[in-house]
């Protein structure tokens, strides 16, 4: 049996969840993992309403798509972070406030709590997030850091996100922080760190992209294999490295879709990761979650992306072997 | 003629000058680019004693050594960041004084143009700086970034380090940025979009340091001759990446020497840049300014380091030829 | 809407244009762009006979083949070119005439200028062909070149088409130079040098095919990015280097198919050129005329190529993104 | 009219044949490769019972498929290997005997023999096999090789199968050794040696495979083109390398399909083998012959792959071209 | 104080170690690493005779060298190997006796535990050897392994070892396996069960030589770093890929220095190893004992080369760092 | 006794003789290869002037410097050349004459029969040179190349090569062709054609010179293995590629030293070219004669270039092993 190949939302969420449902299914998308923005997953809404959820289902059911997981990524960046305006325009307006830093985080990290109860709801086992992080933007020292304050921007996390995970265990649910640069964790070391910092308890786990590792000259079916019993839920996303002696890899300030970047997002398949490695390896830890597609590519039109990529997936996802071939080769 | 090779003695500060230049004289340096930190230039002091400024040429002389150049870094830095507890860590108390940010950044803009001052006095016409950034900490657009605030940033730039100019153009001596994480430049884009920022005034030029560039994946060469006509003076330090697919290019947020890391300074030569690249298009571009070694690497001791280093720019340093070959090959 | 995908009949015109149209249109192009030579599209009957281009049109719409441009590269080589013994096998017979080569050159200017007229008749704006080159034998500067006299040589070329592009100026065409070894043109400083030859005039572009760039070691996406406002045409055709350290990537004076070259024409999607980065690029720069395929491969049925070039051109082909990710990412 | 398109039996010999035939019909496959062993092609029984071998034409035939080869391969491996305990899990009792290396050997021998004359009889000219080695266990010169020893392993490699190759001579077939680690040939200079030991005699030739080239870092295409009178049968199987710095090229003693291993078998097109380059080289030595898929992968479903596996091949392997193009573009 | 540079005396055993020993002290190394054939060092006469070991320190002496180990490599091999006619090459008579499998490795095995006692005689605490192996020519898994026969190799050395390993520690005296292609231990994986089979005992360690893990494409940094308790002593000795798709990495059964081998040892600094890396990982683990020079081209005169290879050390090998850059950027 | 090492005067003949050879003999040189042009070898007076070849030598001599070949390319070049205006440039008047290209060809020819007598009287066995060829020009074949042209190339220099070589057998001198574009040999395929066409006779051989392969993607150690009886003369001289996407192979049509151009001579060692390679198959095939340095790096002065090059050689050239390893490794 393979794995379910679902649509995370988010990128789509002009759409409505509809519209959006029907398209998805044509193409042949096993499930949606809901975004928590637009009108495809609303928190407040499925814990104040008490048919929400089975609406939300029954449309689902109607399109013949499954939902095993829900992105609230963007709620989940301000409980760590360092607020600044930019949060004002990911946030919903309850959890902004008067934007005083602290009380948002406070917020963030109680509309986390309902996310897990909203989830539970929903029948759905697995909530994939942000973190934020208190420390992200010392990445280069200079001036130089005290290492001890990356120390204490960890121990912060732990206690933001500690209280946050109760709740998670309290209704079943389990967190994938998705490993990315300006979370608390985005390679190998800070995923460590991070696991670390929350005790390596089995309601914190990952939500896995490979799109965030290529540009980084890291090597995703690595990751899955020392993280193995850490990763929850897998996006299929791809980057692409540009690189001419002239783009800086560290992507020179240039907003995503620019020609002058180093790397950039792509389709599926149409950049660095090695997809095949990265399944083989998710085979080898027995990896049977879904396999979201994370559509983002700045170059491409979104519907012809959306079916490209389902495509790829189909034909570079395969189930192991069950056979040992010396067996067949001895009498 | 050739270039002349001086050492930047900002890593060198735990050693007062006297000793350092006793050293780096018997290893063959033709002069220093002092740092405005440790005994090795004081700012203060070369404004308000009538004799500093020749007290230090004469220890120069003492040991055959020129200065071309000094660098003032860690208070330009304080210019335009973000202030954090980080500077007070490398500013001077009556810079960092209570440590409002406003009246930090304005003081280290006032240090700056005392810096001119002194280097007037001193006989030199050559002050190397960073200049801080107030939009660096926005390298990831995540939270998605209002990039009119990026130009923003430039215009707080240009603001600030305007009248600073405007006293190194009084003075006759020109400003040279270090092009480098963190700062208002970094790579190609930034550098075009600073120095348009003060509109391609002639006070406001580069300090070349290849170190920057190379785990960025940017090419030197190409850098000095997009910007030759910018290029005031050339640091010689390197760079060099070690990836294996568990370091991070972004460093890992951990601190210069740890194995963990996925680029690291190295002792030049030892890198991944093509200095004689470079040269050749220093040559081209006709400077024939210092090549100043900025030595620093981790895992090398400092003082067989240093000698390695000059050793390998006067083997690979040269000057251009003269001949045509055609001409000799024809009657 | 897509861009069309058409073929090139240079490569097949040992086939009337009847039987081919119809194997074409089989095959799922789009279009054709006709040759002016073999039956496909004469230019001198075209002139002459009143119904002629009605007649192509019509036999064209009866296979549903639309018709974008025409390809006359076999005559506006000898413009030029020194003209040799090699010239009297692609010239018809009245151009090349008593194959005295000043004589020749004259009338395959005027021949041009027919073609431009002709094309005007067929309801043709696009004209694509090779201009030849009086310097291209000095490809390599020994014994020393003059190179006034390389200066001389694009002077020539600005006198001989000068004239040619009025008539097409006149005729509401526009010429489209295949950049190419042995032309005017065949790589970025050349074709720079071209299209300042001719005060960068609007009647003539460029008929893009990077199959001559790969083996050059020169970058298609870069191309047309650097001359987007001249890319009036583009070919798809593909090239393959084969080094071993024994064949040149000069060719060896072997002729295309020999197992000894360095490097050969192949079926698109088979070597070396990029054509993801190549239309992403054309998407940018807004090109939305044809994709030509001109098909040439040694070493594969050419029946069985041109299906699977047109396959590779349908999957790589997509149209550009309308959506702003970060938008959707916002509430 | 292309090659055709077979599956060697060998590591389906778990599954009875006439099951397999009908789901490796129904894969389009056209037709078998059998292996000696399982029920798929029993030496003993097609010389001991009459209709044996129209019995299996007849299965085959009902599923459509054709039989060009068989596959010896474990019983050739005994006659020149020094005998050990893992002779005897491949090896079937009657050869095997009482195990005395000098018995096994010749036993081995006359079954090779038995082997032509069985393959005489079911209509097939070709048998794939390997030969052994009195020498491959020196593969690493120390304790320091006598290489005169090396030579007599070739001496004795003629000494045996001259007299096989006899047998196969006479009964009108063609013997293939698959050039493999372990056996007399596995490179070009032992390929080399082999077919001189043998006096390039027409009856010992090649079943060439490409997976056992790309670790080796050898090129397939070069060798086939060395070696083009002798190549007979061709297996489609890949490999690849996953080299990290701490896995070694050469296996480390770890059985297929662990993840320490430098290098593995996979799917034709999931590894190293270039077999377009391959495709054109068997075109251009006039290949004719099946093209046999030998499907090994330790990480991958054997039935979804033997369908991959096909799928590549149809989309990969296409016919010479019959065309000069010079000639279309001249009049 | 840098690390003593010796010259491992193993492949100039033709000369009589007092006309070498005048050689390399003029050469300038620092010691010796005597090799336990030729007269460099006779582990009976050192142990019969009572001057034997006085005057060998003696002779080195005079000519200013020291000596920190000895080579016992050929004698080493014997104790695991199968026994075959290339072992009487490199065995002292009276160790070969009558060539029997059996006693050749138990007399080996006698004359190791001599070896460690006639060490300790000399004054020496580091032997160096071989091990052998009865599972290396099981390298290719065909006929296919019956793993637990690997396992049951492991086991076998652990018996034979451990009695020797008791007399090593007995004297006080250190054992290191030279991890070598043909010995119990080769890569990673292999060196891991050897410690572990031997329980990671202290007296059983590792002489680290790069050469034989260029080739096998492994990172010799990597594993000086893993098995850093246990590298005991250092070989400066490096081998060169000639890779063109047509000689094996395999070796071709070639002979060192023929031109057909995919890979070849060379003079240290002209081959494939990164010493400069392998030099910053042994100061990291704080390895302090001798780079001992084996030195072994097939293409360089040998003395010219053992000149070249101590200039080539001196100048890689360099002191780590003993200062915090960030500590004198800071004031 | 290792080669010696001479510099080629073709780059320097601005200087007069004397001057050159007090400069080159400081540097360390062991003799000069005379350049026909300047006033460094004059062929004409050589054979006038009964005292010239003697004063020659006499300067030489005082120089301590000796001479084993002379270079006679530019007169050579015009033997089989197409005649244009650039030839005037490189031939004495008096061959030049009237500029009539058939006339030009003729007198050229018999100079390089007078170059061949001036060698042996000044005891010289070795005359470099270029030969033209009458089809470089048909470097690719658009318009498409009649190939027996080609052909009627090789027939047309063996014709005028013939009577050439027979002179310089009767005076005992061997004549080198130095392998180069724009001659008639300048691969390996052109190479064995030229050989070929002269019958192999032993007085025609090569003047191999690397810098001419290595922007060509030629092995040039492999082209001495293969050519080995007939590699005559070496020249040291190097060359480097600058690809980055915009530069083509080609050249641009750009003068040497401009920056534009995808490859350029370089000083020996600075470029691709790989020496140690290249002098161990030089060992190999037992080439005991000059490494002439041809000097030409329009970035580096020259005589700054001329010393960092023999030093270069001097500790790149090593002599080959007169050592068997096993030898010594045995007993």
């Amino acid at each position: 049996m393979p794995r379910p190949v679902t649509l995370f939302t988010g990128q789509w969420a002009d759409l409505p969840l509809e519209e959006l449902a029907e398209k998805v299914s044509s193409w042949g998308f096993d499930g949606l993992e809901l975004a928590c923005w637009g009108d495809h997953f609303e928190v407040d809404r499925a814990l104040a309403e008490p048919d929400y959820c089975a609406a939300k289902r029954a449309l689902l059911d109607r399109h013949g798509l499954g939902c095993w997981a829900i992105g609230a990524h963007l709620v989940g960046q301000a409980v760590c972070d360092p607020i600044d305006s930019r949060h004002r325009g990911i946030l919903p307006p309850e959890v902004w406030g008067d934007g005083d830093p602290a009380g948002v985080r406070a917020r963030a990290g109680e509309r986390m709590k309902d996310t897990a109860r909203a989830a539970a709801q929903l029948g759905v086992t697995q909530v994939n997030a942000f973190t934020g992080s208190a420390v992200w933007h010392m990445l280069y020292s200079f001036p130089p850091n005290d290492f001890d304050e990356i120390e204490r921007g960890y121990e912060d996390f732990a206690e933001r996100w500690g209280p946050i995970v109760d709740v998670f265990d309290a209704e079943g649910v389990r967190f994938g922080l998705e490993v990315h640069p300006t979370e608390i964790a985005y390679d190998f070391v800070t995923t460590r760190k991070t696991l670390d910092a929350v005790g390596r308890r089995e309601g914190f786990g990952i939500n896995f992209d490979p799109s965030h590792f290529a540009h980084q000259s890291l090597d995703p079916a690595a990751f899955v294999t020392e993280f193995a019993d850490r990763v929850y839920h897998v996006h299929v996303k791809d980057s692409k490295k540009r690189l001419d002696g002239r783009r800086s890899i560290l992507g020179g300030h240039l907003n995503f879709g620019e020609a002058g970047r180093g790397w950039d997002f792509v389709s599926p398949g149409h950049g660095d990761v090695d997809f095949e490695e990265l399944f083989r390896a998710l085979n080898r830890i027995g990896y049977a979650g879904p396999l979201s597609i994370e559509w983002e590519d700045s170059g491409m039109d979104r519907e012809w992306g959306a079916q490209d990529a389902i495509a790829f997936v189909r034909r570079t996802d395969f189930a192991p072997s069950e056979v040992a071939f010396d067996a067949a080769m001895q009498r």
